[in-house]
């Protein structure tokens, strides 16, 4: 009897359904925790990037608290508290224990947090390592009571269990605290939480980092910027980027009773004039009924809207860095003598919008044997991990950076005294992986950033070249200034001269060089204007004639 | 009034769930539907891995058939179909159209998927890209009727949408059959469908492969053993792998009534004694109430387990290829002049059991200029993207194969005429993403890879070596050869021989020169041990002395 039953049917007692807490808790690399170190720096990334987000989306200049003590070995408790909104009662739950959660997943707008993981991934960490719940207190206003919870995660069914749920005395007038504990190793250098809250400051200077380490010992990121950066609005999808399968569940949910309206109200740049115009290149009817729109009908569309020309979606809902803020932001903490920076224009894959900024800071301090510095960003996060999959790396080892007078060998970052920073901003970051720590290569994307580089290359090469020109025409005089005695002494022996004639050769020798030397530096301070400090040296003269721009 | 009300209200008007197969919807490129050509690779390789692991587990020698037919440009039809035991009808909605559901999660035993979410993705991939549902056909035996459905898959709450649902006639006994509709790309190379095959057929000897692609050419890889691989046991997680976190929820879950009944029903390797000492060494009652164990016990336990020396897990949940059919497989498809392979004995990262192998194929057809083609394996599955980010990649360029007779430059594959396999094979590999590319960079593993990869370099070395001795010896032998006649003239003049002496005194070089030349012959053929070829050049009169192993 037993030979009859099939063995599928044995199988099948085994299918089960796997929730997304039980997936990351075996797959917890995937989030970036996968050894201690890079669990600390993730918690702390993901904490103080969610308190951004609020304190920008609720136009308050961010002050961040990020405290890390060292319980035991291993074992740290991390405490981050911000000057943000706060979070409604109901949702404190949800948002800190409950993995694919948030706001800003459906959203169509930039901001750092994307996936509604991030914040619950670190509480399940937490968790995992060493049993603790997270600690949120969070407050909505001076009329509100501060709510404090403890909470873990069920990750059986991706559900909060909340241990601890009261009211407590808080004097924040509004903010949100979290702590856990967890365990982590925290060491100094490149991928530390240290350098992430410096290279965090540096992309924004509107924001306050206080920072207490494990040392107990304080440092204070100061803002260098009394504004908020512009606040990105949230944009409709543009049509150029919409697939088949997502048009017809589009098409299922709207409320829009024709087609016509269903294209207008439901992406952006698009007016009647261009549905009628879709409508049209598609063979469809305007007044169909969106309910009524099968596959045949769907698939017709998509040929219709790639046959319309369409303006580029609206780019307010980014919002880059800025060419002077980012320039500010590398002055402010890194030590160099050249800066530089720019940000492109704004581009669009897959229906995405998303602009690339560079920057560059040359000389210094910097080591001018090492490779270059490369800070990566995306939306104003800094990426620390992942350097060699990421599309910023690639493209910048496909630049040819001897053009810019920094030597390069194949397949590998330039050389020299250089901080370079990229930053990616975009309603939708296409990360490599959850870690959100390298960025894919889509050809638009990698196109706008060799762009970036090029540009900011040239500017670069004019100014390495220049310094290499004065230089070399500082050690040419220093050279000539050597000689003259010597050719004076040969004059006075050939003509005959006195001592004071030698003298008086001398005398106009130099001062031909002098003349010689002023004109030189008039054509070096025209150079340089990148860089007013070696300008100034160049002062002579010839000086006035020069003013005309003033 | 406005004012009053906290931004923190209208913020969490926005706050929502987010399910899993729209997140992947987003995200695809993180699952390996990053362009057209890599999608077509990963549904053909979901689909192929979930038949072979099937037939396997249900005994059955796999015979897999998979098709592709251009529909249009960049229009394919997929299709895979096995011999295997076939689902059953309420179990095919939710394996197909369903992400994150399926049996193997939950198992600790090697199998290809792991994660419940491939085949799925696959289908929500056809879908967005062409709108088509998948179809699927499977029968579980002669004794029961086809089942035929029609699915889409319901991303916003991630449940299957079944289209149509009958029942109809099939040939087949048992089986499976998927279909799908996809935008891809296909190309032959390295990263192609036709690759993928081919690797899978290297180290699945036993399974038949009958591929017909979009030129409608059919290839078949035939099978080359009769036996199926050594069936993989389930076992319980090992005590040494467990974080608090996941004991503590263990303890919450189990139906044991004491602590001692609780460690040996649940983990591997502990018997009472072991139970017992482990409660011993945490300082707790060996008869406490699992649901009694609180944060400051289960810690406690947690150190008692790490100062218990319980023995490594069972290696039976592993299924490895074996050195003789890794040597076959590779044989079989790569047309060389030496073959080695070694299995390494288990090891453990992280609690997980593992065991790596790597093999070599050296010369032949193999083009000696190029970079060493490198083939990753995991549970049997070839790995064909991310190289670069991948643990194996890591360990080939960390070894330093100039001890084995290869050219390296730093931070490279070694250069020659080398096909090299490794293999690790786990009840859970950590992946470095969901799309299952590349190996995360476990210490442990790394470790048992470079040992297999010195193991092997070894034996390519002696092989390499002796190589070039016979060539070099060769060589000096002609060049002695082309001497003797003028040695035989020289010692005539020197000696006033006759023209007879002359010629007897070259014979009697000439056969001093043979007697060392069979000389060398016998320590090549001693040494060449791994290849049959090579020693049968150099059999001579002392052939019979080295017998004696026979």
């Amino acid at each position: 009897m037993a030979e009859d039953v099939p063995i599928a049917i044995e199988l099948a007692k085994k299918q089960r359904d796997i929730s997304i807490a039980s997936f990351f808790e075996k797959n917890r690399h995937l989030l970036g925790f996968d050894n201690p170190r890079k669990s600390l720096l993730t918690t702390i990334k993901e904490a103080v990037d969610n308190s951004l987000d609020a304190c920008e989306e609720a136009n308050v200049l961010p002050e961040i608290n990020v405290e890390l003590v060292e319980m035991s070995e291993n074992r740290f408790r991390v405490i981050v508290e911000d000057n943000g909104p706060g979070i409604v009662k109901k949702q404190i739950p949800n948002i800190f224990a409950k993995l694919l959660y948030g706001s800003k997943f459906f959203k169509l707008s930039q901001s750092r947090g994307q996936q509604g993981i991030g914040i619950s991934a670190s509480v399940l960490y937490a968790q995992l390592t060493t049993g603790k719940p997270a600690r949120i207190t969070s407050r909505i206003g001076k009329k509100h009571s501060a709510n404090y919870y403890e909470l873990h995660i069920d990750t059986q069914n991706n559900k909060p269990q909340i241990i601890k749920d009261e009211t407590v005395e808080w004097d924040k007038e509004h903010g949100t605290r979290i702590e856990l504990d967890l365990e982590g190793s925290y060491q100094k250098g490149d991928q530390s939480v240290d350098q992430y809250l410096k290279q965090t400051a540096i992309v924004n200077p509107h924001v306050t980092l206080i920072y207490t380490n494990p040392k107990a010992e304080q440092i204070i990121f100061a803002k260098a910027a009394e504004q908020l950066p512009k606040k990105p609005v949230e944009i409709k999808p543009h049509p150029y980027g919409v697939e088949i399968g997502v048009l017809l569940s589009m098409l299922k949910l709207t409320e829009s009773r024709t087609l016509q309206s269903f294209l207008t109200s439901e992406f952006s740049r698009v007016g009647s004039g261009t549905a009628k115009q879709i409508c049209e290149n598609a063979a469809v009817l305007p007044n169909t009924k969106p309910k009524d729109v099968g596959m045949e009908i769907a698939e017709k569309l998509v040929e219709g809207i790639k046959k319309t020309k369409i303006i580029s979606p609206p780019v307010d809902c980014i919002s880059p860095i800025g060419e002077e803020l980012l320039e500010k932001g590398l002055k402010k903490e890194i030590n160099a003598e050249f800066y530089t920076a720019i940000t492109r224009p704004p581009s669009v894959y897959r229906g995405n919008p998303f602009i690339v900024e560079a920057g560059v800071a040359y000389g210094g301090e910097q080591n001018a044997e090492e490779s270059m510095h490369l800070l990566r960003y995306a939306n104003r996060v800094p990426l620390l991990y992942q350097q060699g999959a990421c599309a910023v790396t690639r493209s910048v080892i496909n630049t040819m950076w001897r053009n810019y007078g920094l030597s390069q060998s194949r397949g590998a970052l330039p050389i020299g005294p250089v901080t370079l920073v990229v930053h990616i901003a975009s309603v939708w970051v296409p990360f490599t992986s959850e870690s959100k720590e390298a960025i894919a290569h889509y050809p638009e994307i990698v196109k706008e950033i060799k762009l970036a580089l090029q540009e900011c290359g040239r500017k670069l090469a004019s100014y390495v070249g220049k310094k290499r020109k004065i230089q070399f025409e500082g050690k040419k005089r220093d050279y000539i200034k050597l000689f003259i005695p010597h050719v004076g002494e040969a004059l006075k022996e050939l003509l005959k001269l006195n001592e004071n004639d030698e003298k008086k050769v001398e005398k106009l020798l130099a001062e031909i060089l002098e003349k010689k030397r002023g004109h030189l530096e008039e054509i070096e301070a025209k150079n340089l204007e990148y860089d007013e400090e070696f300008a100034n040296i160049g002062k002579g003269e010839t000086e006035e004639e020069n003013d005309e721009n003033k």
